[in-house]
């Protein structure tokens, strides 16, 4: 058994989902491990990490506009404002959504299902550099 | 130190809950593995995988209640449509669960609470085919 | 490789979120692991794991109030009543956020970001005695 780290940095400039699947699956391909699990961690807590369709970029935009939504900015109840208005929906949209993701890969390839992409999921409008840890473990 | 990969499939034929607690506690008894951790992992987007109370099911039915106020079909919003009314909410209802899960086991039982079990939330109307992948590491 | 299985229980008298990463990091000093991957599971379904920011207080406060809303507890249509009025919106809570976190850690530090920190969130209102089983593999 074997494991090995590794990190990604991705910069943002927007609030968005960015697909990263394909840097994911890079990492396998060159981690010297054939089986196994991969687990990312996002360091921070104005981001988060997903799993979603790849197929059609609207369900994306969807996605963004159902979260605005659910978590507004202009909440006259916030007491953190120091940030900015976006700052306390964006920790709010990290805790309903997830900051770090395990997927079982073998012979090197990720298994995940014919439409399934890995996301980063901005929720701040400024531009960021968000920092992804990446443990493989298996053999 | 060994890890195993397996895969069980759950035919699901409406939006449920659907209790997959003993499915899971067999593959650890079989797995030849005594203490470790066990990585489920749902290759769909319109469906969940879920952590909850197994001793009432009125709990199960408040929830699939809840997440359809939540996130209602009827949203004029919605971009994405070409899958039918339900699809965008299961995509949506995704984001805000789980599409991976990992327990802890200890002489080949999962460390579930008392009342804990393991369950596939299915968000679409028709039936499904819906895949798990379990990887289980441990010795 | 190496693992090991150890728990920490958490006395809650309220609902609110209850910083843990100092325990979670010494658990990792002691554990004989440089490096390796820790997995958190919670054995309840009205309590859950969180990673947040843990530099501004505030921020905890705004997510707890968020959250009151968003789930609230007199719903006249909640059917599981019997446990009292904060526990259906604590299942549904627990849903919402997480019952497991997996983080990777080197030299034996967490690999938190900077303003990092990992919660317990505690939904229902009477004091409770929480379990945190905690798995960490590595070398």
């Amino acid at each position: 058994m074997k494991q090995n780290f590794t990190k990604i940095i991705v910069e943002t400039n927007k609030q968005k989902i960015i697909e990263i699947t394909d840097q994911i699956q890079s990492i396998i391909k060159s981690s010297g491990i054939r089986d196994g699990l991969v687990t990312l961690y996002i360091k921070h807590t104005s981001a988060s990490l997903m799993i979603q369709e790849n197929a059609d970029s609207d369900v994306l935009r969807d996605i963004e506009k159902y979260f605005d939504r659910l978590v507004p900015m202009n909440e006259s109840d916030y007491i953190h404002r120091t940030e900015g208005p976006d700052d306390m929906p964006a920790h709010i949209k990290s805790v309903l959504t997830s900051t770090h993701l395990s997927i079982p890969f073998q012979a090197k390839d990720l298994s995940l299902g014919t439409w399934q992409g890995i996301f980063l999921f901005e929720h701040r409008i400024n531009p960021s550099s968000r920092t992804i840890e990446i443990h493989v473990i298996g053999e």
